[in-house]
């Protein structure tokens, strides 16, 4: 077995490991950030669990640090709160970014994770199997359920060769999204192995785990090698590592292979992480900003390699030259190597706190259509906070060499510019260590009262399925609408984030103004409404308030002739129908505030038959379907996850324990032998 | 003499040394932030200067540094290139707060400076006089205008004693706060003297300096003695110390005295620093942020002092401890000192980049109803970002010690709860200096392109004073309207700040919405408008943009009962007539809407008579006064004081030079020995 299979091996509650096909994993530890831990934690109060039962969770403030009114400093507040109440560790504002983090003080080869921030695939670097995912499944994970996928396949790519100076592991990530673009590792598990991985350390890992995001990949896994081990020694956790090594003549699905001796500088130009390019290609064009940072390059070694570049010298005086730190760990290491930090001060470095600051788009907005320069993963178009940016991706070195030249410029021309020789990192054996600022959760914190500042409101109850409805069409899209528009982001949406009733008067906003207005109407005076949309409905990001507000104003089902995947996984997830026209061209014929009538919906769905929409404004009759399995349909029926958990947890309570879960529990202590 | 009077007759153009009587000073530096010095040199770029005037101009960017969106940074880039343009030293974004730097790399004793800013008196720390104000009289002197005010009082404080343990001189303001709350230094200048000074370094009178702006007073100016000597050789700068002192003897118009050694840790309770308390009166209340910097306690010792006295320990951890560097330089010099810059990251300070931050609200607001101490100079409600803050100013003892307990604690109480003594500061004899972040402008700026991002608009041409106009009443207001009703602040209208046809559009918007588009439609139709208010119009802040947009929306005069004095001059400054009511009681016979007819506007101002303001609406007639004074009666004749200056360069170019200036100058070298 390849060290993918063994992980899952190891993991498997329900399903068979053959892609394509539903698994169900347990999931040992989760990760939440600030953005989006705020509604898992209100996730978890709504499911009426009393404490976590994963082996280790952990909550990160590390998004929202702007701090631009009151909004940020009470959600820490509340997420301190509820960290004491269910039993998770909480890393202060400030103490870094999850990723980093997370494998530096609680990553352990062998187990998974689950965690609210796509890049959660990072902790591969340790071996680990981590999965980013939408905000209720990783409460639910939290709550003792299993993690549920499709099997993706395996691709192993085979590492050979050492990377010459000036090169280092950004830009062995840019080099796959060259070769796979944000598309080209769907549903697929990216393995590195190979004689290459004994020239990259366990950070150089974790750049390159946490980018195979960028490629659509379910995640990125490593061996758990002597590498590992001389990491996790150097954390003071020896004693959490395991070996996790593919099996002699493992077999992958996919294959691929990258000579690391021939790699070049890379650089990814705007506006996707798709679109690399060798750095000498683009070389000369004037920079405004370099920022150095981000989960994408979290390690000492990438900022030590920075400030051994500058040292001495100035920023070009119309350069912007940012240094996020990743963690207070991190600049505590940096500032005892010598004078490091000093050197990067000196060389006019805008050092700020540790966090993922500029990377999602908070603060550090680049002037209008200038270039800025960044260690981060993504670039997409915007996503820095300015309309018209132009923003590119690259190593740590890279980002240097514009730094101090302020145009893009290759690394390698440092010898020749400064006479300078490539810095040689050599790692601490012993990290300093700083764990006062991870709190530990108290042994019990059922008598805590989450602290809930005035935009902070308990997730709303829903309710079940209806058996009939008749409702009218409150909205009519086409094809391709997003989950931007039904659910806007941006700085006068997102504050609402913790808060369903005040994010709900955004709903699809951006293509109707009076929607949520209309809403509130229909729920009145006809107990809810439809929506029909054309095909991949829900498209973009995977943000669940796109379903949990439409359901906050009574959304029923969604008449769509097809949907995005995750999208429709939501809706699922909060107790909306997604239908699907059986005929597509019915879709032309239903128009806005026609009266739709559907009856027997529970039954159809319990019986697997097609559900059937009557128009009743056109006097037509449309033949539904859906492509939901029969435990979503639970789900469904019962008016989404929560409720559905609720009820199962009530059912639990009363047999005391359920045998089931015990028994899959035991069945996984003789497969974690796998492991080794 | 005093030192107040020797700085000014040294500096005196225009006028004499008699309380109350109007004068002239030359102006020798300037200095200029970000938020108020786009505009400034927008007023450059329209009085048509080639090169400022003045001995030195600085421009700090300290204060929009979060760029959230492309505006900041684009300001950024604007300012950089007006620097180079019109001559002026540009401190690059992240390089610290305009007052210490300025201090610690261009104050002189002995020298006048102007500042867009209003803690500017913080550089009478090393014998300076030196002045906040609005924009435009920043750029009239840095075109080489004098400085008009009316001569202030002088009020003599005599210090004796020795501060005890854990006091420092952000107790000693306190104190004068705690004696003369928020108005009682209006019009008047603060000068410290007596034996008390000997142990109060030049960064201690700084902090006292600084906040003397928190009492309303003029300025604060303290003598150069020896201390300000070892200050400016600490800095590499020993060449420009010249004593000041006041002569044996000198008078003062008011008198007062602290004995430092009695004084005690003091507090400014929410939400005004005139609250001021003993720290003992409302010591345990919960804190939950504390955050130490800021113009206010800039020093390195300030940050030492909560290094040492955090060492070791763990900031309690319900409370965010955020540290802001003032300078790059500071954070350079306490990084060498010792571990001082790890132990302050080691007990987890969210470090910053160097700013302003949150003492102008960018960021760091606290959470709702929460408490945050701050050694910061003002905390005037919602100031902080946050409505319902509870915002309390302290000295970083006393914060420092708030950070570890997690509540408010008198810090003479570590003693007793920590077993700690008083950290002994010791200056480094020499810093760390880092004059690279301090870009110099060229010799020769003439070439230079301004470079303006989308959001910065040129100042727009304003037409002279009519001399006969006959416009709607477009607003009726009560008494006590204060800029902020005028021209709202806040993060939806100051990004305007450098586009005047963009700000425009939310004049009068906080009491009626409607006024900016009704004021174009009168501008086609009348040709403008006036406004009728009752007393103390245009109270509060001094932003002169509530002149600058009402004038560009084509107000030609406001008719009130009374004013307040800097909106009263702003409206001058940008040539709108400040009219008053002869007999009040006519405000009660106008109304909205209603036709107001003036004629021989130009004539009656130039010849020192009463203007009459006909309603032909109610046929009816009032007599109207002013208070204007024959300088200003021709900036309203010529439309403002940029046309008008505008005129006398061009007179200026055709003469040559102007004998009258040339002579003044003269006058002046004379009177510049008094400074010995």
């Amino acid at each position: 077995m390849n060290v993918t299979q063994k992980l899952i091996q190891s993991h498997l509650i329900e399903g068979k490991m053959i892609p394509g096909q539903e698994i169900g994993l347990k999931i040992d530890q989760s990760l939440t950030q600030d953005a989006t831990g705020t509604m898992v934690m209100l996730e978890l109060e709504a499911l009426g669990i009393d404490r976590v039962k994963t082996e280790l969770s952990a909550q990160y403030v590390d998004h929202n640090l702007l701090q631009t009114d009151y909004k940020n400093a009470d959600d820490h507040l509340f997420l301190r709160s509820a960290c004491q109440r269910f039993g998770i560790w909480y890393s202060r504002p400030g103490n870094g970014v999850s990723h980093p983090v997370h494998m530096e003080r609680f990553g352990i080869p062998g187990k998974t994770l689950i965690g609210s921030d796509s890049h959660t695939p990072a902790a591969g670097s340790l071996g680990m199997l981590a999965f980013g995912a939408g905000g209720i499944d990783v409460a639910m994970a939290m709550a003792g359920e299993p993690m549920y996928l499709k099997m993706p396949k395996v691709l192993g790519v085979k590492l050979t060769g050492k990377l010459p100076d000036w090169v280092s592991a950004k830009d062995v990530v840019l080099e796959m999204l060259r070769r796979y673009d944000v598309h080209g590792c769907r549903n697929t598990i990216i393995e590195y192995y190979g004689s290459g991985l004994e020239n990259l350390s366990a950070m150089d890992r974790h750049v390159i785990a946490n980018m195979g995001t960028e490629m659509g990949a379910t995640t990125t896994v490593f061996p758990s090698d002597a590498e590992v081990k001389r990491f996790l020694a150097s954390q003071g956790r020896g004693e959490d590592w395991v070996e996790l090594i593919a099996d002699a003549g493992a077999e992958y699905d996919l294959h691929d292979e990258i000579n690391l001796s021939e790699l070049v500088p890379l650089i990814a130009c705007p506006s996707s992480p798709g679109n690399v390019v060798p750095v000498r290609e683009v070389q000369g064009r004037s920079v405004q900003q370099v920022v150095i940072g981000s989960s994408a390059n979290p390690g000492i070694r990438d900022f030590w390699i920075v400030s051994q570049i500058v040292k001495g010298k100035t920023a070009s005086d119309r350069v912007s030259f940012d240094v996020n730190p990743t963690s207070r760990q991190g600049i505590e290491n940096l500032a005892a190597m010598g004078t490091a930090f000093l050197d990067l001060i000196h060389a006019g470095a805008r050092f700020h706190q540790a966090g993922c600051l500029g990377c999602i788009g908070m603060g550090q907005a680049p002037a209008s259509n200038q270039i800025s320069l960044r260690t981060f993963p993504r670039n997409f178009p915007g996503r820095s906070g300015t309309a018209d940016d132009q923003v590119y991706l690259c190593s740590p070195e890279t980002a240097a060499a514009a730094a101090l030249t302020g145009v893009i410029t290759d690394p390698r021309d440092l010898e020749q510019i400064y006479g300078m020789n490539y810095p040689q990192f050599v790692a601490p054996e012993k990290e300093i260590l700083n764990t006062e600022m991870l709190v530990p959760p108290p042994t019990d914190g059922s008598q805590i009262q989450l602290e809930k500042g005035p935009n902070i409101k308990s997730l709303p109850d829903f309710p079940e399925l209806p058996d009939r409805a008749i409702v009218p069409v409150l909205l009519k899209v086409g094809n391709n609408i997003s989950t931007d528009e039904i659910m806007p982001a941006g700085a006068r949406v997102l504050p609402f984030r913790s808060n369903i009733p005040g994010i709900s008067q955004f709903v699809y906003y951006m293509v109707d103004e009076t929607f949520a207005e209309r809403a509130k109407v229909a729920q009145k005076e006809y107990g809810g409404h439809v929506i029909v949309a054309g095909d991949n409905y829900a498209q973009g990001s995977s943000r669940e308030h796109a379903a949990i507000a439409p359901k906050y104003l009574g959304q029923v089902a969604v008449l769509a002739k097809s949907y995005a995947r995750i999208g429709w996984q939501n809706l699922v997830n909060f107790g909306i129908m997604p239908l699907e026209f059986v005929n597509p061209d019915d879709y032309d014929t239903i128009d806005r505030d026609d009266e739709i009538e559907i009856v027997g919906m529970r039954d159809a769905l319990t019986a697997g038959q097609p559900i059937v929409a009557k128009n009743k404004t056109k006097n037509l009759v449309y033949e539904m379907t859906h492509s939901i399995s029969p435990r979503q349909i639970n789900i469904l029926l019962h008016g989404g996850v929560i409720n559905e958990f609720r009820e199962k947890l009530s059912d639990r309570q009363d047999l005391s324990e359920d045998p089931s879960i015990s028994a899959k529990q035991e069945s996984l202590a003789d497969k974690q032998d796998v492991l080794g």
